[in-house]
């Protein structure tokens, strides 16, 4: 078992206005992410993966963006799956978010810059 | 893509004061569980799965217990990771809290209830 306690876990940087904390075992990997630069004006560029993902929105409001798809907008409470290799981004609507992302597998390329 | 806005998604309610909405993509499936029927004079029984799970507390404050581990106090933002086939469970400590778990691979016992 392992546990991430918010208030005792240091925050990896990603860059200005966006830290974050991960935490995994077997191929499941789950992530805090805290935004605290926005709103945006325009979303960043789009990306993409193999590994599956769930975004859950625990505050903030986000559009989530995805290719072929419907811009979503989502609060507090809301989840978007994402599939296999599918581009999508997000624009942050509010000053802060936190998004917890699941990933399956391992995001082993977020290991990389620990 | 899929997509669970909390306000518009009804709730299953897997026993009185035990709701949850769940959303997946391949192997992974994420379940918001909101508990309102709290705090708990004790935990329930131990349970374990195959299934990898990772737990982010959204609300409310728990007791989480795995097998052969220190038990762990967490409140929101904490998250524990749970390793397949360790027996868990969780005691409530406040009225209500919310999970955000997530799995791998997808629970399907899930599924037979929906």
């Amino acid at each position: 078992m392992s546990v991430l306690k918010f208030d005792e876990t240091p925050a990896e940087k990603v860059r200005e206005g966006l830290e974050r904390k991960i935490i995994f075992t077997g191929e499941l990997m789950t992530v805090v992410i805290d935004f605290t630069d926005g709103p945006w004006a325009e979303a960043e560029l789009p990306h993409s993966h193999p590994h599956v993902q769930t975004s859950y929105v625990a505050s903030g409001e986000i559009i989530f963006y995805c290719e072929g798809e419907k811009d979503q907008h989502l609060k507090a409470g809301d989840i978007i799956a994402v599939p296999s290799g599918k581009k999508h981004i997000i624009k942050l609507l509010t000053t802060q978010a936190r998004l917890v992302d699941s990933f399956n597998p391992l995001r082993e390329d977020f290991f990389y810059s620990l």
